[in-house]
Formats: C-alpha cells, structure tokens, sequence
C-alpha cells in the first residue's frame, strides 16, 4: 500500500497521521478515499473544516513517517515537525518536503463497522519541477514509501516490471494471430 | 498502488479485470474496497452473485496482468487464461498461480459521479506455505505487482526501507530524551 501523511486541522493546529488504506476511488472529478479507525485525533479535523491533504514521503522521510504513525495529536504537538504550506482550501495542511501533496475536499463519509471512509475531491496536487518528467509526476524522482501488512515493513519502489495498457496490447495481438500460447 | 486480478462470475462465466484503485477500508470485520467505472462488466458478476474475489500477481504474470486490463469480458472469454479455483462463496473465481487470493462477499456499494465502490468483507485468503514466513504472507516471497498513474508503469517492491510501529518509536524515545534535534 502507499504510504501518505494525512493532514487536518484540528481546533486549529495543524496535525498529521500515518495512513495506508487509501486509494483513488472516482475518476472524473478525481476522488481519493482514506480509512480512519474512529478512534484517531485527525478525524475531527477533517470534519471541523471539511478538508484534509494527503502528502506522499519519500524513502528519506521513513522515520519522520512511522513517527506520526505511533504518537497521536491528542497528546503530541506534530505541527512542528515540518515545513508547512495550504492552498487552495485554507485548512488543509501539506509538507513541503513531500515531492506530492493532494489537496482534498470532503465530498463523503461512510461509516463501517471499526472505520470510516473519507472520500474527498482531489482540488489541487502540489509538487515541484524536479519530482516531474514532461509535466507529469515521475515515480522514479518521487521515491514513494510503501508498506506491507502484516509483516509491517516498509519499501522503496524496484524495478521497473512493465508498462501498463501496452504489454498487454502485445499480448492481444499475439493471440489474434494465433502465437500465443496462453489462450 | 498494488494491482489485483478482481473475479467475478458474470452470467455463470469467470472473468477477471485487473484493478488498482483498492484498499483495506475496515479492520474488523477486514473489508476491502475497490472502485470501479460504471462502464465496466465485472460490476455485472459482483452483483448477481453478491461476491468477488481480489487475486494478486507476482511480477512473473505481469502481462497476463495487463491483458486483463486491456480487454473486457464483453467481449473476450478470460476464464480459461487461468487454473482457477472457488472458496467458501462458490462464487468468486480465484487464480490458482497468484501468491495470494482474497475472498470477498459484497455488503456494500457506494455510488459516485463516474464510479461505484464496491466494498466486501474478506471471508478467506489464500495462499501457500512458500510465500509465509512463521505463517504470514511474506510480502518478499509474494512478489507483488504495483502500479503507478499517470506515468503508467508496474514496478515490483525495492529495497525494504524500515520497520514500521519500530522506527517511529525509537525516534520517540531520542525526543523524550533530547536528543532529537527534529522538534
């Protein structure tokens, strides 16, 4: 899974959280859905202002990253750990330092039984020149941070392993001409 | 983002298109999300059986993978691409060659401008004893398959780059102590 900061003011500071279960979730206009145990501190932020940023480390932020995982903005100021900037919304904090950082506006909730899902309009994306190759975001310059459950390790991106809507258009046309044995 | 194989019987037939707009959504009971364009005929078989299952690759069945993604059940009879198996539902088509295969039943769907989220809970997983390590899936022996958008390349997992709920609080105990110059 990738691995964002989710930022929220809450009763007007800003405060991060460690999330993993999250995920595009609606194409045009872009949405992107987050899953937060009821529990946490940064719920109340999104609610209070109907905002939250999802901002994307890179492999040199890890610890800084697991650290927001493992303290809550109940009993720990995080609004200092890093260099901060808002957009478009006013009240949803990002990072500088993240190569990426999505701006979003709450659209929607859905209670499940132990979470709830925020599915929020993607309103702006902030990243700068270097993270981007003819204008778009370049996941080899970005360096996302990923995790695994439950063996609970994180991992930097390897290898490329192919490219998407093209190698499986070669297979497409090796089976229309019958050389391909897979089919 | 990681890339499933979705299975459905759509009209008494397997089918399978590869998604990467899922997620973990619930932590119990464990529900896993997943969106999907209107347009699409998976939504079709996930309907009328009230099932699906999210089958993840490994890097050696990239383009089968992409394949997947590139022609639609409409039109192109998929089922017999893979040695399949069924689980508990009867009703959700899993691959016999992915590391691992989640079962899902379906309890609920969650409209949205261009696409509907689909939201099962996980009955099953599926897996050998080769991709666990102490009776845990082994994210290394796994192998999985990720995206990224817009650049639209699959990559595999790199070098792992921490340990997560460890490093976070070996940071927590250098600021308790001052001797963290990050706060």
């Amino acid at each position: 899974m990738p691995i964002a900061l989710v930022g929220s003011l809450v009763d007007g500071r800003a405060n991060f959280m460690t999330v993993g279960w999250l995920s595009r979730v609606n194409y045009q206009p872009p949405m992107l859905a987050l899953s937060l145990n009821k529990a946490h501190h940064t719920p109340k932020g999104i609610i209070q202002n109907g905002s939250f940023s999802a901002c994307f480390p890179n492999l040199a932020m890890e610890q800084i990253t697991d650290y927001c995982g493992v303290v809550s903005g109940e009993t720990t100021d995080k609004s200092k750990l890093f260099e901060l900037f808002y957009g478009e919304t006013k009240t949803a904090p990002m990072i500088a330092d993240c190569p990426l950082n999505l701006e979003c506006r709450l659209v929607q909730t859905v209670e499940l039984p132990t979470n709830v899902l925020y599915i929020g309009e993607i309103v702006a994306a902030w990243s700068e020149e270097r993270f981007l190759t003819d204008g778009k975001p370049d996941m080899r310059k970005i360096d996302p941070l990923l995790l695994t459950m439950p063996d609970n390790r994180y991992w930097g991106i390897g290898a490329q392993a192919g490219d998407a809507w093209k190698d499986g258009i070669i297979m497409k046309k090796r089976i229309e001409e019958g050389t391909d044995a897979s089919v």
